[in-house]
């Protein structure tokens, strides 16, 4: 629905950002990019995702001449310290208990570049999660057969997960690693 | 992953609790039942949605000798007021005009019967949705694109709805038309 004057960019590996852009009817090509990301003892989450969305636009922009880029960023937050992707199962399962019958953060920092104004925007999204007490027994069968290790938090709330979280007070989306409502408004204001 | 004794069955039309069940990799068959919904003035929501799914569970269990049945009802709220299913268009319309800027608030009734044990349970699930300001451009190409007229207050939130939305405080697949993280956790009790 939405018009560009340009071609729009997903510059992101994550399948679920690409489902979310289709589920609002958004036409985009993929852009390949590998960023190491560093993160640094004592930087806050909400900067920790705009620096990496902002460092991953820097490569985007390499990519293209001409475009609408999106970057995105996502990581889980608990006691103010930050949870990256499991490094295998056993970080999974280790990650999951730590998130049993607790609340948790979900951070996404984004940044939107459009070449023809040289306009950027960065920006960022939180949302709290709540998760029910999880028995080890559904941790390790979850792990074992949901693949969780390329998610942020090992777990994914639009796969088995949903039965984990009792509540999700925020963007929903924003979860599963891009705020709709929040990057659909600042796209209609860039094009 | 989880076994039953018996068949499940899904009483509803609607493809979104389909899917929502093959989500958390449920097995089971569809029941076709046709209930004529009444609304009483003065009934609260929650008396609203958990006697609806008990009277489809009535209609749903003549139509089966044994196995564990799911039934629901989805409503929307809004100052009180029970907001259901558009009647057409202009219905769909006026409607998404009476939400935008608002919360409302989204009430799932549920019930699980087991034939074998001849167990009931029914329960409720309410979540609040956030809209942002709506135009009324935008809520006309919506409802022209979007088909919303099989939704109780015409909107998807799993469609291109998203972008409508600012903040669910809850649980997200209620919304959706199902509680899962609780109906899931009854019919671990139930089966």
């Amino acid at each position: 629905m939405m018009e560009f004057k340009t071609q729009l960019y997903l510059a992101s590996k994550s399948p679920r950002r690409a489902k979310l852009l289709k589920q609002v009817n958004l036409k985009f090509k993929i852009l390949e990019i590998d960023l190491v990301e560093e993160f640094y003892d004592g930087e806050y989450p909400v900067r920790t995702v705009k620096r990496l969305a902002a460092e991953k636009m820097e490569l985007a922009k390499l990519k293209v001449r001409n475009g609408i880029i999106i970057t995105a960023d996502t990581i889980v937050v608990l006691n103010r310290k930050i949870i990256g992707k499991p490094k295998d199962k056993a970080d999974a399962v280790r990650i999951l208990k730590s998130l049993s019958n607790r609340t948790h953060y979900v951070y996404t920092g984004f940044a939107i570049y459009n070449s023809l104004t040289n306009k950027l925007i960065t920006d960022y999204q939180k949302t709290a999660v709540i998760f029910r007490k999880l028995n080890i027994k559904e941790i390790k069968d979850y792990v074992n057969t949901q693949n969780p290790l390329d998610k942020a938090g090992a777990y994914g709330i639009q796969d088995f997960g949903a039965v984990f979280i009792k509540k999700v007070n925020g963007c929903f989306y924003n979860v599963m690693g891009l705020p709709l409502e929040k990057l659909y408004s600042y796209l209609k204001s860039i094009r």
